[in-house]
Order: structure tokens, then sequence, then C-alpha cells
């Protein structure tokens, strides 16, 4: 009974047009041109890499983009298993007529020629997002972007700033920030008003959020202008840092974003535990990892600080899922912010999405966001989140709490779109 | 079928006479006396503060009870979704004769004055705790409570010494500690006479257990006299003591307690993990969180020095649940104990009760506690509890190990009173 | 319905003959004698010295077989809510025609003398073996184990390094490693050679593995020599060591190991987070505990600089298992590798499953193994694993991805045998 409850519910969520909070969308060529670009998306690079496949395979220089589909696919059968193959082979059924349940070496080239055709049609991108029902998709624009020649009100820039606050000694970034800003910063006052100069950029332009990427180890906290200004100067003369000077410098800008977010009221997304580069010779963005002992209490001087910014939070570790139920269900500007990463798989989105739902505010939680760098890939992520939403909603409310399906829908309906427009400004 | 047994098994539990073995009830005001005494309960402001109600809103001083509910009830639709309302409506049902699923703008005036009425009733206590199944019920109370004017048989003392570990460098609790004992310490062996004191006073009016909460980063271990000697009489002096210092005291203070535990055969409450005052603008009670970085391996020295002493342990993170199970599962003198605070939400009570009830000894867990500040919370939390417990017992023994329903109630029962009577010693 | 389909899952993946890729035999005495071998496995002495049982009336010097059962029966109604007793319970219907559902002092007796019949008929070892469906089984055998007199068919050498990485500093570990290897080590070099030499010597013998327990504190990498020169004379001279010294020659004896892996393409099982003798005086290998506070960070530098090692790595934490899955889905050489320990229940073992299943290659998961000292523990611990996987297959795979069910069941052979052959090149 409850996984028939679970499916109409399900079905109904299915109906709703959504906002998508938080991709890696490319406005000037946002929809796939070639099954290559959406089996080019890391998770199927690095888990065929990791079942096998060598790194130089994949990226070797000038690889034509059916022959790496042709290689990819030799090694589909050892991750049959995943959820991330399940998105590919649910995408392939929906938009390109895939009759298949899997893709192998016999049917591959039929698929990859029939996707091809279907997505030089001239209005791909408007069928794919109509057939998808997204609306809105918000950007990760780098802080130098121009944001010119797309429709700001379909993909609606968000400012990325993991450049800013961890490689601002490196001269290329510094170089990047003269030009955007036209401030060639050589201290922390004109340092603080490049910065500034982006958020009015970004803000003109229709920018409806700020986000980073943050490590484990990162504690934000106002820095004492004393404290960096040393470490600045030897950014300026390209000397190296230490750790703890680049942790000084990195704090002193994070916090002026920060502000900066107050001034503008943008909502600052953290995305709470990367470590960069684990591992040093995996493919193209699959070398990330984490390390699960970070805790938002790291963040309390900033929550503290700053009650007027709200701070949609997403957390890698799974077990960090409690603290942000728990650190959302006290602070009022901790929003809970979707299921990021390797956190987004079924069984930990239906843990996450119970704690949450159970214990804090229904405003409060934004229910997921595809992070996807190609529209085709929307559909079946958020189509994954619905079926778990689904199911929580009818076991721990219709079942467990007596709720009437109608109730569930529209808390469902809340965290999957309502909240995206209360939090963000958008509608 | 199994939410049909979990049903029947829980409506047998149901029928059970209960101990509630950790409250923070006032023995002299032990029931509410208006919804104001019942909404004003930490949960509620902290979750309509969090969803945007404004502190100041909520602790204006001289504020009147049936304004504060007003005020509070235009929030509660932001709030419905968590089980923390689902109590609040529950106990309402059940108490007051509320006929609707939601209290709201347009009920709650009538539900405020029905209550108020109900509450008036000479007898409402007696009726409250028979309605609950309540028999009798542990108390919080600070170590300096001359534990007169109530029932001892019903509220059963429980010394606290949070302040005594954490706080003595306070003036007013060293005045306060000396009022109470009799003895104005100047040195380690008067203090420890001091706190001698309390226990002898504690253990002649019934108390059945010390207790204490503890912050993340506290490690309990012997010290030498000679290193506290000096920082208690920088105490003395109240001169400021370094964190080293500091810890130095608690670690003391809290030995000391051990010992007097062993000596007076109290079991020894810890409830691991919170941190105070992290959101410093929080509404009352509605600040202190977490940090998952903690481990009951800081705990070893303790639980080998004292064998003779039950340490019943509660742990603020989920994550840490599972060092509880084991720790529980090896040492003799480690009790499992309740679900606190951010873990008593019905999601991690399920995996903590699985867990707990498939890997240590049935003797050494002691289902649930209230936590309540007022009696009228008492039946939804447990009946909360009552649920989960049904619903393991009937998937994880009926259905997959083949007990009968009797087999699995016997456990029921056991870990919701059996084992409160033998490791407290109460019957 | 799914209760159905998951148990017809199960009894096809019940028909599977298996290789065990880890446990404890003695291959010159497999099997048990008595109930006093299977009762006397560290599950039952220590839980039932946690539920209150003396360690001296466990270990009593020359304690009769029969007594000591005796003894332990007194407590198992304390216990029979456990897994670890239902195994008890399942393997005794099974191997020894017990018709009850609980051993108490009232039919222990019977059940004993049974049991001893027919474990006393010579082919019970094989009886045993078929029974349980398992044709191999992987030791762990001390450095210097000389390897005779048993067929390494069927019990496979693993080379297991916990003395050697961490225990060099005690003069008998050196004399055995002199002894074993016929080099009476002075300096790094003859140190490695000597440890080169067991290699050898295993490898000759038709070991299939490498293996070693590691505690939470332990980060591998390479050691310059010039930084293990001096404690290594401090070891040969007898003197103590500090811990970072100590830490030197751990990290270096590690790395050789693996390199020595590298040279003989041995899997390296890494068992990760166990701390030694938390609880002191608690019953033989009733000691151990962990903290959760690791992460697989730790080994970021042995991944990297390994990649031609294959790394089966089991966590003693669940909270860990996040971690694996994230390591195994990105790095090729790591390996998830069974559910060790404290992680070894139901609702672990189910979490767990589901994350890996979904998550990570297919390929590059071993389902399980059972840890077990005497052949009589494979089929009931086998057995728990078998119907979390088949509940898995039946809930993730067959209804919610709409698998066949013989599709869902090729997985489950693959992770329960397949990869186990293909990993360690077993067959």
């Amino acid at each position: 009974m409850s996984r028939e409850l679970a499916a109409r519910l399900t079905a109904e969520l299915d109906q709703l047009v959504l906002i998508d909070p938080h991709t890696h969308i490319n406005p000037h060529s946002p929809a796939s041109k070639t099954l290559a670009d959406i089996m080019g998306y890391h998770y199927y690079t690095e888990l065929a890499h990791s079942a096998g496949l060598a790194k130089s395979q994949i990226e070797e220089p000038g690889l034509d983009p059916k022959a790496k589909v042709g290689r990819l696919v030799e090694w589909l059968d050892k991750l049959d298993n995943t959820v991330q193959v399940s998105w590919l082979v649910a995408l392939c059924q929906k938009f390109f007529g895939f009759q298949d349940d899997r893709i192998t070496p016999a049917n591959w080239e039929a698929l990859y020629d029939g996707a091809a055709a279907k997505m030089a049609e001239p209005d791909w991108e408007d069928q794919c997002l109509q057939s998808s029902k997204i609306e809105k998709v918000f950007l990760t624009n780098d802080f130098d972007d121009p944001l010119e020649g797309f429709n700001t009100e379909r993909y609606i820039p968000c400012l990325r700033t993991d450049d800013l606050v961890f490689h601002l000694a490196k001269p290329e970034v510094r170089q990047r920030l003269a030009k955007a800003s036209g401030i060639d910063f050589h201290n922390t006052q004109t340092l603080k008003d490049a910065i500034g100069h982006l958020f009015q950029h970004f803000v003109k332009k229709q920018a409806k959020a700020c986000a980073i990427s943050l490590p484990p180890w990162f504690t934000p906290q106002p820095v004492g202008l004393h404290e960096v200004r040393a470490p600045l100067q030897k950014i300026l003369s390209n000397d190296p840092l230490s750790f703890e000077e680049q942790a000084r410098v990195s704090e002193f800008v994070f916090w002026t974003i920060a502000e900066y977010c107050a001034e503008h009221k943008l909502p600052f997304d953290l995305m709470i535990g990367v470590n960069r580069r684990v591992y040093r010779d995996g493919v193209y963005q699959g070398q990330d990892l984490f390390d699960m002992r970070v805790s938002m209490i790291q963040y309390q001087e900033l929550f503290n600080h700053f009650p007027q910014v709200m701070f949609p939070v997403s957390v890698l570790a799974q077990s960090s899922n409690m603290e942000l139920v728990s650190y959302s269900w006290i602070f009022p500007n901790v929003i809970m912010h979707g299921h990021w990463w390797y956190s987004n798989i079924p069984c930990h989105i239906t843990t996450d999405t119970r704690a949450r739902l159970t214990a804090a505010p229904r405003t409060k939680q934004i229910g997921y966001y595809s992070d996807m760098y190609k529209l085709e890939f929307a559909w079946p992520k958020f189509q994954m989140y619905r079926k778990v939403l689904g199911q929580v909603l009818a076991e721990d409310f219709v079942l467990d709490r007596g709720w009437s399906e109608d109730r569930a829908l529209e808390l469902g309906r809340q965290v999957l779109r309502g909240n995206v427009e209360t939090i963000f400004g958008v509608s």
C-alpha cells in the first residue's frame, strides 16, 4: 500500500514546474550536442576509471566524441548498478526514445546517432527544459563573467567566489580581478573595493545568490586588518605564504564577501566539506573527496555575525546532515540546501529528507538542486529526488501522522519550488 | 501487514505504567496552568524564532500568557511539519478535547480557554499523570535544592552537577555551595567535603541518580592534587583562569563526583556533547548546539576506573549512537540511555533503537525519557517512542527473527520500564 | 510483497557456494569440538561479561569446557535480543538438531552432549563446510607461520602484519622475524630484506592477501631513511621510543609492506579504526573499541602512491562507510570489503550495502566475510548477510529500479563470490 501511495504522490509532484537553484550550466551552451557531452559528465568518466578504464583513454587529446562514448560504453556493465548510470538510461529513454534498459556495445551506436539528431533540432534547449518542467536555472558564474549574451530571466547568475577566497595568491586570479573590477588592488581597502565592484555588476545583472565551496578545515572568522596586511603584501610580491598566512587572507576575503551579501541582500550558498585533488591522477573533476571530521560549529561566528544574510548550506558528508538540521532548527539564517555530490544517492537523500522534514521549519528547506552541467540531467536527477520525497511524504506524513494526501503534497511543493522562490527572491 | 502488527504491539505497550527516568519537572509546579506554559517549551519558541519570529516578540517583559500564545500560533503553519508540533497537537487532542488537526489563528483562543479551564481543576496534576500512565518522575535538581515540600516517592530527586564541574569559578556558585553544604571550601579537601555533604543530603532525600551534561571537548581524567591546587586558589581569589586551568578544576570536581557516586552507589547520568550558547542571540534554551566530532574514547579512563558505577549515557549527535552501542556492548558499566534532544525525532530513534536492541544486552538499555519541563509532554513524547519501538519489535524481531508477539512485548516492556527499575533501584 | 520477494532472492543466493575472504580459522583445528569452542567466541564471553558475568568466572584457569558453557548459558536470557545470540541458536538448529528457540539452563546439557557427539564425527570439518556451502577459507597467519601441514587450496594463507608494523620494538617479535626470515636485521635495508623473505615464503605457499588492522590515529606516509634510522637503532638497543619515534618506524614498515604487495601483486587488506585494550579488564578479545573520528583522507598518500596495489578496506565505524564508498567510487585501487565487527549487525549492513550497491562500481565490492574463528560460524553469519542482501536487491533494484529478479541475482552473486575471485585471484 505504501508503495502505491508513494507513487501517487510522486506522480502529482511530477506536474510541478521547477526552478533549479544550483547548476553549472553554461548559458551559452546549455544543452548537449552529442552523447559525449552527456557521458562526459564526471560521474561516468570517474566511475569508468574507478572500474579500470585508463585516464589516458578517456582524456586522449583530440579524441573524437563518438569514439569516446564507445570507450566508455565498454565499461558500463561494471557500473550499471549505480544510480548515476540509471540517470543516463532514464534520460536516454525519455529524450531519445531509447527502448532497452542497458546501454551496451551492441546498441550504443544507434542511440548515439539518434540522440545527436534529436539534439541537433534548433529548439532542443527549449524542448528539453519544457519536457523536464524546468523554468529557470541558477548558474555558477566565475567572478569575472561578463554575464552578457544570455537571458538572465531564464539563466539566473550566481557569483561563485572560490577563486577569490582560496586562490588570490595566483597572479592570474588577481589579473582577472583587476580586469573585471577595474581596480588593481594594493591593500585591504582596495581589495574590498574590487570585490564590491563584482557584487555591483552581478546584482545589476540579476544575480540572486553568491556561492562558495569550502574545505573541511576552513573556519570563517573576522580577521584584524593588521593580521592580513603582511600576507597580502606577500601575495602582491608573489612571495610564498605559509598555510596560516593563506588562511588569514582566505578568512578576510570570505568575511568581506559575507559583508557584501548583507549589503546586497544576497543569500550566500555554502557548500561545506570538499578537499580538492585528493586523487591526484584522477580524471577531470574526479579527484575531490572529503573528510567527515568537519563540524558546523566552525561556522558559529559567521552565523552569529550575519543574522541578516541567508546561508543555504549544503554538506558533503551524510554524517553532517544532522548538524545541518539542528543548526537550521535554531539559527534563523541557516537553510538546508539540497543533497550534494557524494550525498546525492537515494539512500542518503531518504535519510536526510526524513530528518529535515521532521525536525525543522518547512520554510527553511530547499529540497533539491541538480548540480548539472548539461540540461538533460535535470529531469532524471529531480526524478530521483521526487521519488524519495514521495516515499517520505507517504510513509512519514500520510501513514504515520495521518495527514491527507493534499496536505502532504502541499509540503512537497513547498520544498520543491516554493522555498526557492521565497529564499532567493525569484518567482 | 507489518504496519498492523506494529500498531498492535504499540497498543499493548501503551498499557504499561511508566517511570520517567529524566525530566526537568519542577515538583512544586509540575503541570501547566495555561497553553503558554506548554507553548513556552523551548521547542516552540526556538522553532518559531528560527522561522522568523523575533526574539523580542517572544521574550517581551511582562507579556501576557495569552498574548504570547497568540503570537506563537501565527507561526505554527511554518512548523506544522515538525514532530515537535505534532506532540503539541496530540496533547491538546488528548487532554483538552481539541478536535482539529492544526492549531491556527482561527481556533486557538477556544483551545486556550478550554485548556486553562481543564488545567485549573484542582487534581489536574493527578489526572494528567494517570491519563499519561506515568507513576514516577525523575527530577533534575540544582545541587543546593533543599528537596523539601514534595513527595519524593513520586518525584525522585537527581543531583545535577553541571554548575559544580563547569562554573565553580563563579562566586555565586561557590556561595550556593557554601550555603548548601555548610562548608566554605578553601582547598581541595574541603571542596571534596562540601561536595560530599551534597551527596549525603541527596541520598537521604531518596535521590536515585547524579547527572551532568558535558561539552564535546571534555575528557574526564584523574588530576593530581598538585595540578589543581593553583587553579583552585585563583578561583578563590577571583582571578581569571586559562582554559587549561579551568579544565583541571572541572576534571577534579568531576572525578570527585564520580567517587561519591561509587560510595553512594548512585548511577551517574552522562549527557555527552552539548556546546552551550552557540547561537548567542537565540531564545531562552534555544542557543545550544553540538559538534559531532566527539568520541566516547574520551571516557575510557572513567569507565575503566569506576567499574562499580553505572553510567547511563545519552549522546547528542546521532552519529555517536554506534559508539554508545559498542561501548555498552563491552563495558559492563555503560548503559544506553534514551534519545536526547536533537536525536529525539522518530527517524533517529528508529535507527538508534534498531542498533541498540540488536547488538547489546537487553538489560543495559533504558528506552526513553521525556526530558520534559511540564507533565503534559510525557504522553506525546513517550507515545512517539512507543510507536518506533512497536515498529522495530514488529519488523526486526517478529518478522525478521520469528519471535512471538509476546516475546517481543516482553523485550519492549523491559526497555520501557523494567530496566529503569533495576538500573536506578526504583520500583 | 517486498518481504516475499526478498525471501525468494535470498533463497536463490543460498544456493551459491562461497569463498570466505577473511577469517581467523586455525587450519590445524578449523572446526569446534564442543559447545565451549563455539560459545567461547568473544561475542558471547564479552556480552555475558557486559551483562554482569565476572571475567574470573569465564577465564578461570583449568575450567572444564562443559562447566564454562553452563556458566555462560545462565546469562543468555539477558542477551537473547542480540543478533550474535541468534547466530548461536541458528547454528545449533542447523548443525545439531536443536529444536528450541532459546538455549536455557533447562535444555543446554542435552544440546552440549549432542553437539559434542556430532562434532566428534571424523569428517565433521568436511560436513560443516559442505553444509555451509563454503569451498575455500582465507586465513589470518602470523608472519612467522610455517604454513605447513594443511591444504592451502582450501585454507588460503594471508600474511597478517600488525606485529611487524606496531610491535617491532618487542624483542620477541624481532626474534620471531629473525627466525622466520633467517635475517637478524640491524638497519633499514636488512629490515626490508627480512620482510621480503616473509613475502617470498607466503607467496610460495599460495598466499593471496596481506592484511593489517590499524588504529584511528595512523596515517601511512613515506618516511625518509634518515628519519627512521635513529628510532630503529633505539629498538635494536631496547631503548624506549617516544610516540613519534614509534610512529616513524610503523610508517616505514607499513610502507615497506605496501611495496612488497606491489612487487608480488598481493591485495593489501586494510582494517581501519581499532583501538586496542580500551577496556583493560575486559575478557579476552573483548577489550577493543574505536574512535569514530577517523578519516580515509589519512590514506590519500598511500592510495595515490600505490595505484597498482588493490586495497580491500574494512571500516569499523558505520559512520565511515560513506567515506569508504566515496573513496572506492573515485580511486581504482580502493575496494569495499565486508562489514567489520561492530558494524556487522543487520541494521548497519543494510544501510552500508544500500549505499555501496547504489553508488560505486559493482566490480569493486566484496559483500561479506565471516571473520570467524571456528567453521561453524560461516553459515549463520553469511545467512544474516544474505538476508540483508536479498532485501536490498528486492527493494532497491527489483522494486525501485524495475530490474528483473535474474538481473538482481546476478549482482548478488557477483558481490557474494565473483568479486572475491577476481580481486584476490582465486577461483
